[in-house]
């Protein structure tokens, strides 16, 4: 292993934190993680239940409730302590009957039906739905300066691709989701009737994605559609030739919002109980599919994490947290709840770990903190990639994840899971994002790469 | 980049190799092979014929035969030079019928289908199959400490499973294949009438995996088949318990060698062309399944290393050699051929890449030489980190490739290209090697993780 090598000569110079044997001890400690993982893991066991016995679990609805019981008895299965379920208020969307969106009147190829998924949030169409010509648009910038008078009465259809050559394809989501969060109410500014949404994924395919939008305060409000990349690119090419009008009807609604729960449990710390390290990913997912890559992954990362350290008969020396967030995809209401509690009580979160990208071969973590102690901690921390490089883990800097970045106040460590992201937008906010897309040994590594950190956070502290 | 940093600093002190701008001509000339690669990329479309088209093309027959004639004419359509088919003789290994592995008087099941598939080069066991008691082994060495009084007459059930702890699976394939390629002879010097063996996968399924045996001069043959992992951890199961008769029939049979071919072609150097850079895979594939990673996924990496570099102009000093050898799976003929004439010629392949680890994401190369050049050739290498680093891409000591291996006494350098290996061995061997266990960009990321090299390789010589 080259790199180990070389990292380890550079280190070696660099710093003499490690006492040698007590690297060695790490060393094979972390061995004994990965084993555990490997062998006894229960991670995919977990998301087979998650993902196909309970399915898509968006927050608000039954599923959502079923996760909730199923984790929370996961958790006092493992012996953890004060386990406790988190009230929150969700928003409450429901998708309505199947989509409909269909380019009624092309001279090219007659009349279509498009693969569609309403956008999260997004109202219904009317039950008579709505028909008007569509203007392709490839962002924000461009509908504003076409202005009222070419916008008005039309159907905008937001067709910017995913940058592919971008190589994390967070960063290509990231370049394109604008598109879809504020699509509407923008198109509705000057006088749009609906919109249609190019599917965000890297792929070209018939899978339509969908995801959350968001309405603007004061504007009105029109309904959005997701369409997939490949009838995306064909109603881009028909648009060059000829006027296109698309018939679009969806019967989605939000209603009051409802009570539900964020699932919580810990192993108590025998030395430093206040120091929190927590790990977690999102409970809910999107209605759609099986919620498997996006959080089902994360979660059942989180529990596999305790399930491991309690097998190893490890004892923490801090308090080991793990939560499973509600409504991280429409609203983070979990998020806040956890947040404000945690504030209320004075609570020290020494470290708080994310696993929201997936549950594919791990690459590592990405780092942050308050920008006062972020330099420091982060140098620290870079002491341990001796003992993580030859797992093939690194540690950058970068965000770390939406339920638990509101802790940076509390001026402890903040990390996202990495894994590999080449096929994540394959299957993110699809009905595809099931348990045949996870493959169960690149999940298990994910439990053991979040153990290894989570022991050597637990054990020498920051 | 914490990596990439940390890296750069160390070779900055190690090594003045570079002067700053020609790195960053080097840094923006690789950003473009990228680019390139996963947006005018042609190996998706290309795997998708060799697989989905054509098919599985095992040495030997027609489809192999179109396989050859299929990747010539791509060579000839992207213009390269002197483009070439290479004779060799190969082995002609026939399945024959649908295997048939059933559990005949298990007081505990009944009787049962086993999911089989013969092993390359196994024989038949006769129209009519054979039926006997079943003995399992875990290994080659527990088989002879039983010897002839236990095994005479009986059915060998090799059933050692990859070690999972392992995280390279290469590794863990490595350490269990023995069973897969020598059972049958052992077995049979101590009377055993056949062999099943545990299908080399790390997954417990209902997949078998075929792959080569070999039968050892002297020694009767007896048939051979694999059956699946979920199939053997029942069978191991209930041999706990019972003594367990099984039926098995395979129409398997060898045939007289037949003509086939290497398919070669290059882009002459134009200042050093006598200096070859070969890059390559395997073009032949076994029967089942479409042979999508191995080794379609190989062939169509270099056929679009060409494309790339064409595409961005390039024009090299050193002769770059596209190859796709044929029978790496059973015979390595066309490796011998290509190895044989080369010798002949006296050329001199100062490099040699070889892509036979699937379509994965890119994780880097390991690399090998002629231990008398080895270590200088490795150093010199290694300053190119700092320009591969920022693309997940390692450079490390190991094994090349099965069909470039012989290329070792010309004392150039030998690299395998190395992908994540979490998910090969999901397919290997099997029916499902098909396109769709293959990710467009993955693949795509291979081809420019293999260009990038060639680029260094070709600009600096080694």
């Amino acid at each position: 292993m080259y790199r180990f090598a070389l990292l380890s000569t550079c280190l070696l110079f660099a710093n003499s934190y490690f006492l040698a044997g007590q690297t060695d001890k790490d060393a094979f400690f972390i061995k004994e993680i990965y084993n555990t993982a490997l062998t006894e893991g229960k991670a995919y066991e977990w998301l087979y239940h998650l993902s196909e016995n309970i399915g898509g679990r968006l927050a608000g609805s039954p599923k959502a409730a079923a996760a909730v019981e199923y984790t929370k008895q996961l958790m006092d299965t493992l012996g953890m302590d004060d386990v406790r379920l988190q009230e929150c208020m969700v928003p409450h969307w429901e998708r309505g009957e199947k989509e409909v969106v269909r380019i009624v009147n092309s001279y090219q190829i007659g009349s279509l039906e498009l693969r569609a998924l309403s956008l999260g949030n997004s109202i219904g169409s009317g039950k008579a739905g709505l028909t008007a010509e569509v203007i392709e648009v490839k962002s924000l910038d461009e509908l504003d300066s076409l202005g009222f008078e070419k916008v008005n009465g039309k159907i905008v259809f937001f067709n910017r691709p995913l940058d592919p050559t971008k190589l994390n394809t967070f960063s290509a989501y990231g370049g394109a989701a604008d598109q879809r969060v504020f699509g509407a109410s923008r198109a509705a500014k000057y006088g749009g009737v609906g919109v249609l949404v190019r599917s965000l994924t890297t792929r070209n395919d018939d899978i339509p994605h969908t995801g959350v939008m968001i309405y603007e305060e004061g504007v009105p409000q029109i309904p959005a559609i997701a369409i997939s990349t490949n009838d995306a690119n064909l109603l881009g090419q028909l648009l060059k030739k000829e006027v296109v009008s698309v018939y679009m009807r969806n019967t989605s609604r939000n209603l009051s919002k409802k009570k539900s729960y964020n699932v919580i449990g810990e192993i108590k710390g025998n030395e430093f109980p206040d120091e929190i390290i927590l790990v977690g990913g999102h409970l809910d997912s999107w209605d759609v599919g099986g919620g498997a890559h996006d959080d089902g992954a994360g979660c059942v990362h989180a529990l596999d994490v305790i399930q491991v350290l309690k097998r190893l008969n490890y004892t923490p020396k801090r308090t080991i947290r793990c939560v499973m967030f509600m409504n991280e995809e429409n609203g983070q209401a979990g998020a806040i709840a956890y947040r404000d509690e945690s504030d209320a009580k004075g609570e020290f979160h020494m470290a708080a770990i994310e696993s929201d990208r997936g549950g594919f071969t791990p690459r590592g973590f990405t780092c942050d903190a308050d920008k006062e102690v972020f330099e420091e901690k982060f140098r620290k921390l870079t002491n341990w990639l001796p003992l993580l490089s030859p797992y093939g883990l690194d540690l950058k800097k970068g965000g770390s994840g939406a339920d638990i970045a509101r802790l940076k106040p509390q001026k402890g460590l903040l990390f996202g899971f990495e894994p590999d992201t080449q096929r994540y937008f394959d299957y993110h906010h699809t009905n595809i994002d099931r348990i045949d897309a996870v493959n169960e040994r690149e999940l298990q590594l994910g439990v053991a790469a979040i153990t290894s950190l989570i022991y050597l956070l637990d054990k020498y502290g920051i």
